[in-house]
């Protein structure tokens, strides 16, 4: 019953039998190897539009390398105050971009609202030296309590940034999980709603390591090979990122996956929930905080069940009461239904 | 007859297998799995002393990074005018190490001299702000035009070095094929001959991407987890670098390969010589400099052979004369005796 | 009427005689000349111990230099959320320090508390990476609001710092008018109760632009110098700082300057209060924040009065009401006590 | 007999007296007070056309702070191999540009050949990203030995620069002398020869600090003053400088202590060459380079004449002798014909 993470499940099938098909030959180094540009196109296929493609290592890298791209001398970028960049990376966003700010703003559920947005860009007029400058916007979906923006309301925050002339950047760590449950296409989920650069992660969803920085418009991605290059994140042998993203995406992987992940997250929350239980925040993706007493906490790990514990500020609507804690599951195409069944009756 | 690069090819049998083999399951994230753990201690036996080892993507981060932990501000860190880190990596030891400089050192064969080291670093007095301050010594092993520095001249290296209070990188991106040729165990051709932080490179001879920085005193590595993280190179799946390490170290697999290329590229080079042609330098790992004629060269192209110009200074002692140029072939774990007789035979 | 800021003063006549005394002649530059010498040498007379001193040009520099001696790859530097450093630098400190971040920690009246400070380094726990590390506490004497620590709370801050084995750094942009408040000896403001470095402004007070960075730990201060002149803060003519400090320091002036500011904002404080005014915080420096109707706003500007309004957070205890608003009156050695008398006849 | 350099002087008297008109009253902070300006707008007079000016603190941050403006990710920035910005700013520009390359370019008397640095760019050639990028060139005028670019030199730099489409910075921070020397005018030694922004030196020749970046197309001018801030180069009390340079530009005063230094060393070469010796560069501005004997050399010292040694590489055409040394020579505005005399009577 492992609900810990889902970066700590390995690779499925298709990408170790993609890797596999792979392995063998030479191909061109650094990106220049016909199977990259196989999946290059591929990507312009599934967003439907022309879009300029970086593969790199990690996550970290995709979302602070993005926001390098769009940093400014004295820059700001605006995200949810528990984001990920801003609370989990150790700081690699601020070294990336030279030092720009990663200012955090409150929301319920992990989500920005366009007022709150606004309200905290206003911080940094136009023109005013001292205070910086606006630079980016950055949003997660799904966000880092398992919550989803709808279409509308990425397109509201887009709204938001384009009114002081900055671009919008999401981080997609869990970007399959959020497409599977909104039922949304990967262009309306993205720049259709005002999207300009993704970190598409599939490394959580079924890789070994493959993130990739999408930009909707290559006017944009310009130079951007050198942000890549500079900060280390140009692999010789690109086509075992290549290979990963192709078993990967091929008969619908991906998707099938993330929707197999949504399905036990869905299942571990009516079982929460038909127990009494309460959450901390809807489930809209893999990700389940169910909010219960700690006893009943140590008493599920006894009986095999990982998971983190998770923390709530005191002012959160749903802070836990005494006695309780919020606790985090995450489910992934590794979880098996068995796993949440058990994990349910021990509940 | 594919000589362009050993990063050309894929990964060998033996750590395809190990990904495979570790590829179902749950194990815990950002390198505190068990795998990881072993791996880590797999090197403190091959290096015969306790090592702090840091799994990272690329070469180009193994390098930047470790010079990262060294870095001044206004500092210098010096290597051989050819070094691939001052002339191939984009800037990247630049950027990581917030601005130091890469003094490039002359030297023939690709190799500094200690007096020309010396020398460099005699620009750099201490105390003078204005110049700047001494920073690191960076070593690459074997070089970028193939040769080797014997144990004793590492050492010599070592003393300069030490003589200003820094401390020797060494860029391994083809240490097994150095080690294999020089006979020497992997502790005698670093921390035994005064190298204090060491590039281990995998990928070239055979992983996907798996690439190690090794401190060989703990205490200088203290910290450094804070550098690799903020620049966005720790992998949540440590597993998949572990397991390709396992792959690669079990069996002297490693030294099995680079031995391997070693072998081909020794043919090589007899064989030029033996049809009356020329080498750049003299041929101590798995590259091979030939002298040929355009002609020649357009010629072996067109009958299948793949490899790069190289381009070479004037004032060199063996440079190119008028009508001919110099080429490098680099040979690899992939590359089959009969390619090489293959190539022999149309030249 | 000019409340401005004590930045649109000029300078003080002693600081123009000396300047004028030193402008003639040879001496050597980069900070080697005797003047440039002597005044070291004052400094750890003011401060009862030896010092390790650093001129610079602007207070951005002095707080961003010294923090960043202090940072460490993903750290996290403490302040107070409305710290100068943090809100009106243009990200110095940040860009400084290759990406530290800026934590601001809430309190009233401008000063952390230490409960809120060690609340806000429990973010960032020993030893994980994700999080980032602490690297420095930074407060700000006189603070943005014109209120002081004493020195048991600068203590109290100091043993949290320490519990988390990072260093104190103290923001003196306004120090003069600190210490004239206080009564205290420069030496039991700063590292008798734990400073480690200080941010020593003497441009406000009456120089041109004096700014010095003053370690109390010369061990500290090894290397500072390659900070200083990396980020292009080495002055060639260095005495001209250092005669600046000659007239300010000579007579006790900058205390009897400071303390004339100081008093004028006293009466500005007890005028407003008579008038049955309110002000924001209490004045213990020279700065004065008094909450006045906007319509007496308007009209004070239009009988002469020139001063900023500041903003202020709807959830601050003292926030202004409905049609109020807070304004900030800032005085200085050039400010008269006609003036002031003016001000107060307007209100 | 001071010739150890041109910042070992003060400031002119024009300069303290404008400093001392200008000290008292109140004047709006950061550069937006009206003498400031009037100063910018002096500036657009002399050089003929609208420019963008920035004061700063330092020739260091003046040079430094124009090219992180021209830098991009793995940027490699052209200049002398001598120049300044190379050798003597302890990494400035390295840190400031993130990262960027200062490539040294050879070339006799100081200056490049338009040939040499065209040679040195192929080693950047678009679109590889391994070697990073091409970013600026930037010149010394007056050289860092005493010479001149003439204006068609300058024009065949810019031809180059623009070729591969990148801006021309200059370092003048012996500006006027350079000016005084050529007989043109700011316009013509500037952007009327293709230079896109200029280091403006006013220190050395009478200021006490006083550094001006001169942007010639307000729109590359464009978000600069973030750059500035960023860096601690923002001044509070910005009327100080503007307060110098307008005792500095007045009456052409600039140019009027200039051409006294320039003729100054002049007379020291003569007097060098009409006792037979030899210069190590022809003298053009306000710099003497005398080969002598070492004897010789510690009899002028001790006779009580003060200048530095200058290391000449072994390579140089003029290179001096076994026994011989060159030492450096600088006028300034301070400099007495006396003191010429005096020295060359000892020689």
């Amino acid at each position: 019953m492992n609900f810990a993470s889902d970066n700590w499940a390995g690779a499925t099938a298709p990408v170790m039998a993609a890797l596999a098909r792979h392995s063998a030959g030479f191909a061109s180094a650094y990106g220049t190897d016909p199977l990259t540009a196989a999946l290059e196109k591929r990507f312009c296929e599934i967003f439907e539009r022309e879009v300029s493609v970086f593969f790199v290592a990690t996550g970290s890298a995709a979302n602070s390398l993005a926001l390098s791209a769009f940093a400014r001398p004295g820059g700001a970028i605006f995200c949810h105050e528990d984001a990920h960049i801003r609370v989990d990376e150790c700081g690699c966003p601020e070294f990336l971009t030279s030092g720009n700010k990663l200012v955090g703003v409150a929301g319920v559920n992990g989500k920005m609202t366009p007022e709150a947005l606004s309200q905290s860009m206003a911080d940094f007029p136009d023109g005013v030296v001292h205070h910086g400058q606006v630079a980016a916007v950055s949003i997660t979906q799904a966000t880092e309590v398992g919550t989803l923006y709808s279409l509308d309301e990425i397109a509201a925050i887009k709204a938001v940034a384009e009114s002081r002339g900055v671009p919008l950047h999401m981080d997609g760590a869990r970007f399959a999980n959020a497409l599977a449950s909104l039922g949304a296409t990967p262009a309306e989920m993205t720049w259709k709603a005002g999207v300009d650069a993704l970190s598409f992660g599939a490394t959580k969803n079924g890789c070994w390591c493959a993130e990739v920085i999408v930009f909707f418009d290559p006017e944009q991605a310009k130079g951007f090979e050198y942000f890549r290059k500079r900060a280390g994140h140009l692999f010789s042998k690109s086509r075992f990122v290549a290979a990963q993203l192709e078993g990967y995406l091929e008969n619908d992987n991906w998707l099938t996956t993330a929707a197999h992940a949504n399905e036990q997250a869905k299942r571990l929350a009516q079982g929460v929930e038909q127990r009494g239980g309460r959450l901390l925040s809807p489930v809209q993706a893999n990700e389940v905080f169910p909010i219960i007493g700690k006893v009943q906490a140590a008493k599920l790990r006894q009986g095999g069940a990982m998971f983190h514990e998770w923390p709530v500020q005191a002012s959160h609507p749903n802070a836990p009461v005494e006695g309780d804690v919020a606790i985090r599951l995450v489910t992934s195409f590794a979880t098996s239904p068995e796993e949440v069944s058990q994990f349910l009756d021990l509940l």
